[in-house]
């Protein structure tokens, strides 16, 4: 358990060159806060071509950002003075750069083909990652051609992925946004709540039957899954089915192949993934395996290439086109030279609509830290709240804050231009409302343009001069404007890859690890606690009296629950 | 039209002594921002009983906040000179408090009981309430009953409710948290966003001869709703049914009566609300509708029971006891004093899992603002962003951020004592974890602590020190726990006006007018334009180079469609 040597975390020597540039890019963000960005695209015809990049299936027209080119190249200097270079080749080559677990972080040779060669300590990992490609495909092709049957002989119509965090929001998000691609018998569900109220509402509508569970998680401790898991259990087996039924109606998603075999499943319909696969990039892994039997194994194969492609653009492309890194940086310059606390995304395309959700788990569980690498504080502001909704939705309930809140709250709209299924003119008012938001945030208007209005309206002078303040907008309100060509498996393969790399880059210029997630440990141990004390009555040492008393209202409610029940 | 006088909008001579006491809390708040939690919890052993308060089925702990008695005294101070008590009463009697609009705003008159006098303009409105909501109990009895039958004589299983916005949010969050008190052969969708994947989708798995759509549009002219509406009604006679037949399938809730028949619908089956109803404050209006139909006139009356028992409660207590208030005076105390952007909710309860959606509309539409009643700037903060999710899914995803990230999120953690469907274990789980994630925000774990725990796991010291700084935590993280007995209309009810009047109060301190939106009226009228571009193939007048790029790109798109099709 040697640490290793991380290039891009070069210690003390590269510490001074950057603290000089992160100066350097404040003061450049503090020159733009008295620009409008109405007046760079006055003074510069050729902005939004300039400012636009594009890669494969993906288009992003990042000009309605309050810089212009010499601050770019000032963001570009940050970038390779935190050793952005070195700390991609260093991912992508197998360190171990996730050092304070010591482990490789290698999503990206789960979608490296065949041929690739990515070592971890010497050993080629890729024929691994294809033979496990290969055995979900097997399980995938029985199950979609009906080979594949239930203990009564029936076919399988309903799958249940039960997985929580990274075993739920990517595959989740994947098989929404790829459902009219899906088997057109199949079904797929997700159920990561350990509330009750999920699972049974879910399983009241199904047939144990016709029905398959995939178990997620790595461990097969999760506390919410496997209890999730327990209850199928229990369901399948109350309406009628044997023990040795469980194995023809529950797989696992895991690497412990004891406990698997303990619950029922047949370690044969066990699908494993690997040490250097973090839980919210795993969507990929078997992870993945819910999506597969939803799209097929072709279409997950495309989802694999669409990233990669994403991957290949992320390590070669230069940082004036390379979108992740553009993004990136765009991000940082408000965190850091604007202190925007958050970034919103909003999907201008229903398929989308989980995006705000997965990528609040991707950045915020990434880079929601302050601690550097080397373990010091870091000294700026790092991981902004991510945040969103439907962008359509969102324009009726909370776009009044991003027009005239005085908070400034950089966006992301991500939409599609070709859209089969979205008929006219729906397909019209989604693209053109996408477009017009970005563009009334960027203009705003002027007390002159809104007195001008009013004018046209015939409003009367008093009711002008009284509205006039509540009707301008300042404008100069960022966004990046993000197209897919059309909603595939390859654009959205490329979509999600594009924002992993932007996480990543921004951890590697705030210095962070991205790829642990100690805060998550100290909530899991006091609630084991709790629980505890819901059973013995005797509070947990230590608890203070707020803890103690709500110990006791839950503790009395349950109880009360159980002499109902007795 | 004349401008009505509004006791707590009082001018320049309010002024002063409010920016004096602004500043006391500035410095209250820095004076705490060198306190730990940990530390007033162990010097103060009654904390817990004191800061909490209780209203019907509603507890709040408020102790796990930044604050002491004497900074309550200050906040309660800042209550008194902003006017709260008399803006208070001004929306309750009706006065025309929605100053840009010079409305009323009388979303509890909607609520009130029969023999309330509640008077706009001299005219008592509650008897027009009350004779709305028989309206609607008629025919929630009839469908309900299966009295109304379809075209073909089936009886009506599926309620679609098309709207967007607080036609939405409102009733969507109800029907779903009360989906087990539903009508056990109805079930309700929601369809908001014009895209048309949504709809589509939906259609795809409903009979026309059993589906009715609740259309909901104030103006009858909402963009989308109207777009969402003439798209079921082509769906509707696509499938064999005429003209004629609409009226048996669609009603409304709106007050365009010529547009409503216009459509199809007979005007008997319009329900109707009043200009003091602002969107986002609908629910409780013809706009719950939906929520009748599933669960009925009498839950439906619990449900304004419970928000009209909050509305005394509101209305009567001393601030020191006051829901609404305390959580307004919390939530501004972080966002003025400490600089906090957002606001986090987090429901430990499936069945709330949209609130979080739902107080992103009513907080960020009503106090998104930066313009006094007065037409001045407002010198300081206003609204956060509110976001949130599930807290047992933001467990797994976000809350690394929350606990270790590099800003102050303070948070609402709601979760619910007695809940019959959440069966053991699950329910003592889900509790489990909100108690303890709400203590561990708080406490934090200091570098002894962690020490000792990785001592006791066995861990060399040298892999401690590389840790140590990882697995820190520094607490002092505040929340508040809210708690409802169990999840009834009647909780509900009090839960959702709660959080309302916490807005309201809020809007009181920060001198807004909540009630209106003008922050989106910009994105609409240049998306008309836009829209027309796409047509005409002339981008508007004025756009700037992106705006007439991405034009262009959508424009391309729709028409390779149109020539698809074609």
């Amino acid at each position: 358990m040697n640490r290793p040597s991380i290039p891009h975390a070069a210690g003390e020597c590269a510490t001074a060159p950057r603290a000089d540039l992160w100066s350097s890019v404040q003061q450049a963000a503090q020159r733009q806060a008295g620009r409008h960005l109405r007046d760079q695209f006055a003074t510069d015809p050729d902005r939004a071509a300039r400012m636009s990049a594009r890669c494969g299936g993906i288009f992003v027209d990042y000009s309605k950002n309050r810089l212009d080119d010499a601050d770019l190249q000032q963001l570009f200097a940050l970038a390779d003075a935190s050793g952005l270079r070195g700390a991609i080749d260093a991912m992508f080559t197998g360190e171990r750069i996730n050092s304070t677990e010591h482990r490789a972080v290698l999503h990206t040779a789960l979608r490296a083909p065949a041929d690739a060669d990515i070592r971890v300590d010497g050993h080629n990992v890729v024929p691994e990652v294809h033979a496990e490609l290969a055995h979900m495909a097997a399980f995938a092709e029985q199950l979609r051609s009906g080979q594949w049957r239930g203990h009564t002989g029936e076919r399988i119509t309903n799958i249940v992925n039960i997985g929580i965090g990274g075993s739920d929001l990517g595959p989740r998000l994947v098989c929404d946004a790829l459902r009219p691609l899906g088997h057109p018998d199949l079904r797929t569900h997700f159920v990561a709540n350990v509330d009750a109220g999920r699972l049974n509402g879910l399983l009241r509508q199904l047939d144990p039957r016709t029905t398959l569970f995939v178990v997620c998680s790595k461990s097969f401790t999760t506390q919410e899954t496997l209890t999730n898991a327990r209850s199928a259990r229990a369901w399948f087996l109350r309406e009628g089915a044997t023990d040795a039924d469980v194995s023809r109606h529950f797989v696992a998603v895991s690497t412990n192949a004891e406990a698997v075999a303990g619950f029922g499943i047949d370690p044969a319909n066990m699908f494993g993934f690997w040490d250097w696969v973090g839980g919210r990039y795993s969507l990929w892994s078997a992870v993945g395996l819910s999506i597969m039997l939803q799209i097929g194994p072709a279409a997950f194969r495309e989802l694999l290439a669409g990233a990669h492609a994403m991957d290949e653009h992320f390590r070669t492309a230069p940082w004036s086109h390379n979108l992740p890194v553009l993004l990136a940086l765009i991000g940082v310059w408000y965190v850091n030279g604007f202190g925007a606390a958050t970034h919103m995304v909003a999907p201008y395309d229903h398929g989308l609509r989980q995006l705000p959700g997965y990528l609040q788990q991707l950045d915020m569980e990434s880079n929601g830290k302050q601690t550097t690498r080397d373990g010091a504080p870091v000294p700026r502001a790092t991981g902004p709240v991510v945040w969103g909704n439907s962008g359509i939705n969102g324009q009726h309930a909370f776009y009044q804050l991003l027009h005239q809140g005085a908070q400034l709250v950089p966006a992301d709209f991500v939409a599609t231009l070709h859209s089969p299924d979205n008929t006219r003119p729906h397909h019209d008012i989604v693209l053109a409302n996408c477009i017009a938001q970005a563009q009334a945030l960027m203009m705003g208007r002027t007390a002159d343009e809104a007195r001008a209005e009013m004018v046209a309206e015939g409003l009367p002078p008093e009711r002008i001069a009284e509205l006039l303040p509540h009707r301008c907008f300042g404008g100069n309100r960022p966004t990046n404007v993000i197209l897919l060509d059309a909603l595939t498996p390859h654009t959205l393969g490329a979509l999600l890859a594009m924002y992993e790399h932007k996480v990543f880059t921004q951890g590697v210029l705030w210095n962070l690890n991205s790829f642990d997630q100690w805060g998550v440990e100290l909530g899991k141990q006091l609630a084991r606690r709790i629980e505890a004390a819901f059973d013995s009555g005797e509070p947990p040492a230590g608890a203070d009296s707020s803890t103690r008393q709500l110990i006791a209202l839950a503790r009395a409610a349950l109880r009360a629950r159980d002499d109902g029940a007795a």
